[in-house]
């Protein structure tokens, strides 16, 4: 088994059964506000509510319960911007693993506590000095321990690809036009991408990044991994790898229709209209497809649109932030 | 057909069907942390998530679609704490009804707008100085209107009881041992009581008050319907029924295991730990269920608890003082 070869579709079939029973299936949900906006059929896959409040619980669980042990006695290292590591330290508890999560010091406090209650050692980092690849590689160069990157692996990919495999299964018959998919390194997008093609559907699929933070806009418009200016400075931290994951790129490149941004500001709003109209916790890197669907609402006017929110770990000053928006002009449209 | 009889098996099987398609089937949830809290199976059926943000959607459309047109070219007028009066106007704009909602003034001010962006006409009154009953008598007295109560119809329950069984179903060959639920008037009580009895299984059904507003509590000790002593001063505004109802009641009076309270203090902790492990958004007579569990953890042990949370429509302020709270001996439990 090659790590680094693109997942096939046995793969996340595979990955499928793995996960039955054990991920949650999460809620696909209709908005009789949201279809009003936007004049299109909108379907919201909740991943939010996915065990560890976000969808890398699936990759997570499909890579670690495939691990070696004999070959990695140690268990696992993550590094991770927060919820990769929550979901790895919570499997690597599920399946008797040691695990090492290395986290960038400003990472929501609240993923930080939860990823050391689930018993993980933890290991900050300074996001602006310090290369969490270097620090994972040099665990793993003391101690016998299997690296578990967010997305650079076939196991972790196929696990994200059942999002959107589960969504289309719980549409019955219905295919979705369009597809809007949260991206920071690109897993969710890969695993998006190959489960559509799958299963023989061809919605476009878009891929939504912070403003400012648009290396994957900006790599497939030059056709190489181009880096983000900047390591932080969006609230969507989930959302700041500072380039396009080699092998989710490799998918990507020739299989996303494109790929949107959404400012702060917009991504503020739909935390608000989640909590107004879906009565749905999300976090800023989560909520960022239907931000960028709430910016540009007549976008997918008469078509069938999934919109996948993959995250709501969100620290409550944030939340709190998002309450105060005045929000009359969306409030109207409830 | 008799309103005021006791719904049938048949009647809560023929609201199933009516609400195929149209309700949401909600997602029945379940949280490591609250299993690890509690040392039950707790399964949380998520009716915040219904159209309209509350389980009232149910009844509301099962009893407006079996309305008598001809005898009511007027439509229809409730009095509503609030997620009633929405749900009765947001089902009356579907089936092109009109609609008319008597709403007290201090309900929050999410509900009154929503109820009037969704067309209908809207009255308030004082809810300490007004009684709503009369002011809807009122209004049908001058119009050919039908007057929608909140629980003493035997369609309307019949529509709440479908919360139950459908989390029956969902629950697959699992039975709860327990099942608590949040009550005000007794509707959804009633509900959950008959359809345990329809489906043939034997939990201990409690339903949940508010402190201070036990009007269930006492009645069932006297065994006569009891009055609250206040009409507000309860974060809970959808528990503020101030007696339990006449056909509920007669339900409940001799189905349930009996009444729990929980406070607002309580109420907040919850609303917090909802937002936090189950990345929900519930409103405080919504959550009242998850509250009296979490203020004594220990209660069902060892057994599958059913827990109802009907509704998320929550005003920001009162949501911003439970992200407030300091949860620390909570958090840690995570």
């Amino acid at each position: 088994m090659n790590p680094f070869s693109i997942p096939t579709r046995d793969d996340i079939l595979d990955a499928r059964r793995t996960l039955a029973g054990v991920a949650v299936e999460t809620p696909l949900l209709r908005s009789d506000a949201l279809d009003r906006l936007t004049g299109a059929r909108v379907l919201l896959k909740c991943e939010n509510l996915q065990r560890t409040g976000a969808f890398k619980f699936r990759g997570a669980y499909n890579c670690l319960s495939r691990l070696d042990r004999a070959a990695y006695p140690g268990g696992v290292v993550a590094y991770s911007t927060g919820n990769h590591g929550q979901a790895v330290a919570t499997v690597a508890r599920m399946l008797d693993l040691p695990a090492t999560i290395v986290m960038p010091q400003d990472a929501p406090a609240v993923k930080i506590a939860k990823a050391r209650a689930a018993g993980a050692q933890i290991v900050l980092y300074d996001r602006n000095r310090q290369s969490r690849e270097e620090i994972a590689a040099e665990i793993a160069g003391r101690t016998p321990v299997a690296v578990v990157p967010p997305g650079d692996h076939r196991h972790i990919i196929a696990g994200q690809a059942t999002v959107t495999m589960e969504s289309i299964h719980q549409m019955g018959g219905l295919v979705p036009d369009v597809i809007l998919v949260p991206c920071g390194g690109g897993g969710l997008s890969a695993g998006t991408c190959l489960a559509v093609e799958a299963m023989g559907v061809r919605p476009e699929v878009w891929a939504v990044e912070p403003e400012d933070f648009d290396d994957t806009r900006r790599s497939l418009a030059s056709g190489m991994r181009e880096v983000n200016a900047a390591l932080s400075g969006s609230l969507c931290d989930a959302l700041l790898a500072p380039i396009p994951a080699e092998l989710p790129f490799s998918i990507t490149q020739r299989r996303l229709a494109g790929a949107l941004t959404a400012s702060d500001v917009d991504v503020l709003r739909a935390i608000r209209f989640a909590y107004e109209e879906l009565r749905l916790v999300t976090e800023p890197g989560g909520i960022i497809a239907l931000a960028a669907l709430l910016a540009d609402p007549a976008r997918p006017r008469g078509k069938t649109a999934l919109i996948i929110i993959s995250g709501g770990n969100v620290d409550p000053a944030v939340f709190k932030t998002a309450l105060d928006l005045d929000l009359a002009p969306l409030g109207s449209a409830a």
